[in-house]
C-alpha cells in the first residue's frame, strides 16, 4: 500500500508510554503505530485490487504491507476518503458509541462536551442536538468557539481559556448537566463536576489534558470531592475504548452519520499537515490544542 | 409510637453537614433524623394497632408520632425485629441492590468489599459467594477479619490496618478485581485501583473514610490516576442511593435474604448500645470503625 493520510489521534500518546493501558506501547525502533488511509499498489488477497482505497493499521510511514487483518475498503463515492479516519471512523464511532450506549441523552437534557471542534466532540454535540438535547461545547479560543456555535450549531460554546470559565459554563447550563462526555480531564472536569445532575452519565473516552503531564500528583487532592459528587448525585462514570462498544452498534453508526453528512445535519472539519516529516510536530500541536478539526498528515513524498 | 431501636448509619453524617447532598441536612434544634424500630402505642390509622412493631422515620428519640408515611409493619415471627434496620432493611438492600443491579458478579469473578463485618459489606460478600464469585473482605483488625473469614465464610479477609495492606490485597486477588463495592473511600481505594480488571464495576454507596475529614484536599492529587485507570480498564463507577434501585428489586431482595437467613447461608451481627443518651458516642465510634456489626441503640428509659 502507498500510505496517503496517516491519522493523528490523542490515544497514540499512550503508545509512547510504558504505563499500563489497554494496548501495549510501541517498541523502540518500530514505526509509530496508527491507522491511515492508503492506496493498494499490489495484492494477492481476494477482494483487493491496485487503486483500491483502504483504511489500514499502517503506522506513520510511506508504504506498508498487510495480511488483510483490520483492513477495510473505503468507497470514495460515499464521502471524502479522509472521513474514514475521522467522523466516519474511530473518532466518530467513539462519539457515537459513548453517547448512544453510555450517555443516552433524552430530549430536553443537557449534554456537555469538551474539545468540541475536534472529531469526537463535534459529533457528540451534533448527535445530542439530533436527540433533542441541549448541546454545550467547550473549546479553546474564540475562533473554535465561533465554529462550534455557528457552524456546528451547538446551543452554546464556552472558551475554557477565558476568565471565569466555570461561571460561564454554569450560565450555559441553567438546568445542570445530564451527560458530560469526558475526553480531556483536568480543569474542565472541575468546572463540570458541581453542575452534574442526579443520575448524570459520564462516558469517559480520553484524558488529553493529562497525557503529557510528567507528574499529575501535585496537590490539592481532587479525588474526594469527585467521589462525593458521584455518590451524592448517583452519577455513572464509565470508561470505554471505542471498540468495546462496536458490536451491535457499528452499522447503525455508519448509517446515521453518513446520512447526517449527506443531508447537511452533521458537519466536520479536518486539519491536514503536509509531509510525513511534520507528523511529530503536528502530533505535539494536537496535544496542545493547536489543531482545528480532525488531525491528519498527507504523505507528499 | 414508643421507640425501641434507633438505627445508627454512616449516611447520617451527611445530615450533619450543609454540603450539597441527596437529602437536606437536619436543621438546628430538630431531633437527629433516622429510622428506628418502634412499637405502636395508639393509632387512628387503619391497619395499625397497639403492640404492632413497625420501622419508621422517628429520629433519635423515645416517642414519635407519624402520619403513616414511610412506616412499614414488621413481622416478629419472620426474623428478629432489629434486622428490619440491618440485613433486611436499608443497609441490606444497599448491598443487594448495588451488587445485583450495578456489580452483577459472574461465577468465577472476584468481588471485593470493605467494612466487611458491617451490615452492608457482610451481605455483599455473602451474596457474591452465592453467585459463585470469590469474595474478598476488608476489615479493621484481626478480630473482625476472623469473623469475616470464619463466620461469614468469605474466601479471604484482609486487615486494612496491617502493614503491607496493598500487597496482601493483591495476593488475595490473584485474578484481579471484577467488582469493588465501594463504601469507604480513602486509602482502601488506592489499594483496589491497580487491581481493577477490564470492564470492572464499582458500585459506590458510601465514603465513610472521608465523612469526618475537615479538609479532604491535602495532596497528592489522586484524581488523575483514578481517571486514567477507569479509562484504560473500561471501568464503570456508579454512585447510588439504595432507594434509587428499590423499584423492581425490593421484593426479590426480601425473599432472597430472608430465605438465606433461615437456611443459615446468610449470617449477620449487630452491635447494640444501651441508652439513647449514648447514641452520639456510639455514632462517632461507628465512623471510626469501633462498632462490630450493624450499629443500633436500644432505648432503655
Amino acid at each position: 500500500m502507498r500510505v496517503l493520510y496517516p491519522s493523528l489521534d490523542p490515544y497514540m500518546r499512550g503508545r509512547m508510554s510504558a504505563a499500563r493501558s489497554y494496548a501495549a506501547p510501541a517498541s523502540i525502533g518500530m514505526a509509530m503505530p496508527g491507522e491511515a488511509v492508503a492506496e493498494v499498489i499490489a495484492s494477492d488477497q481476494p477482494g483487493y485490487a491496485p487503486g483500491d482505497i483502504v483504511a489500514a493499521q499502517t503506522g506513520w510511514c510511506t508504504h506498508a504491507i498487510s495480511d488483510g487483518a483490520g483492513v477495510r475498503k473505503i468507497d470514495p463515492a460515499l464521502a471524502p476518503v479522509t472521513t474514514a479516519l475521522g467522523i466516519l471512523g474511530m473518532p466518530g464511532f467513539t462519539a457515537y458509541g459513548g453517547l448512544t450506549v453510555i450517555g443516552r441523552p433524552k430530549s430536553g437534557e443537557t449534554v456537555v462536551v469538551a474539545a468540541a471542534s475536534g472529531p469526537v466532540g463535534s459529533l457528540v454535540g451534533q448527535l445530542a442536538r439530533m436527540a433533542g438535547a441541549r448541546a454545550v461545547g467547550i473549546a479553546g479560543g474564540p475562533e473554535k468557539c465561533r465554529y462550534v456555535f455557528e457552524d456546528l450549531r451547538f446551543d452554546a460554546a464556552i472558551d475554557h481559556r477565558a476568565p471565569e470559565f466555570a461561571d460561564k459554563l454554569a450560565a450555559a447550563c441553567p438546568n445542570g448537566i445530564d451527560v458530560y462526555f469526558e475526553n480531556v480531564g483536568g480543569a474542565i472536569w472541575q468546572g463540570v463536576l458541581p453542575l452534574l445532575n442526579k443520575f448524570a452519565r459520564v462516558p469517559l473516552s480520553g484524558l488529553i489534558a493529562q497525557y503529557n503531564q510528567q507528574d499529575t500528583t501535585a496537590g490539592p487532592n481532587l479525588l474526594p470531592a469527585t467521589m462525593r459528587q458521584l455518590l451524592s448525585q448517583s452519577v455513572t462514570l464509565c470508561g470505554f475504548i471505542n471498540y468495546d462498544l462496536a458490536e451491535g452498534h457499528y452499522p447503525a453508526f455508519l448509517q446515521t452519520v453518513s446520512a447526517g453528512i449527506r443531508d447537511g445535519q452533521i458537519r466536520y472539519r479536518e486539519d491536514i499537515t503536509d509531509g510525513l516529516e511534520n507528523a511529530p510536530a503536528a502530533f505535539i500541536g494536537m496535544l496542545e490544542g493547536r489543531n482545528f478539526g480532525k488531525a491528519l498528515v498527507r504523505v507528499t513524498n
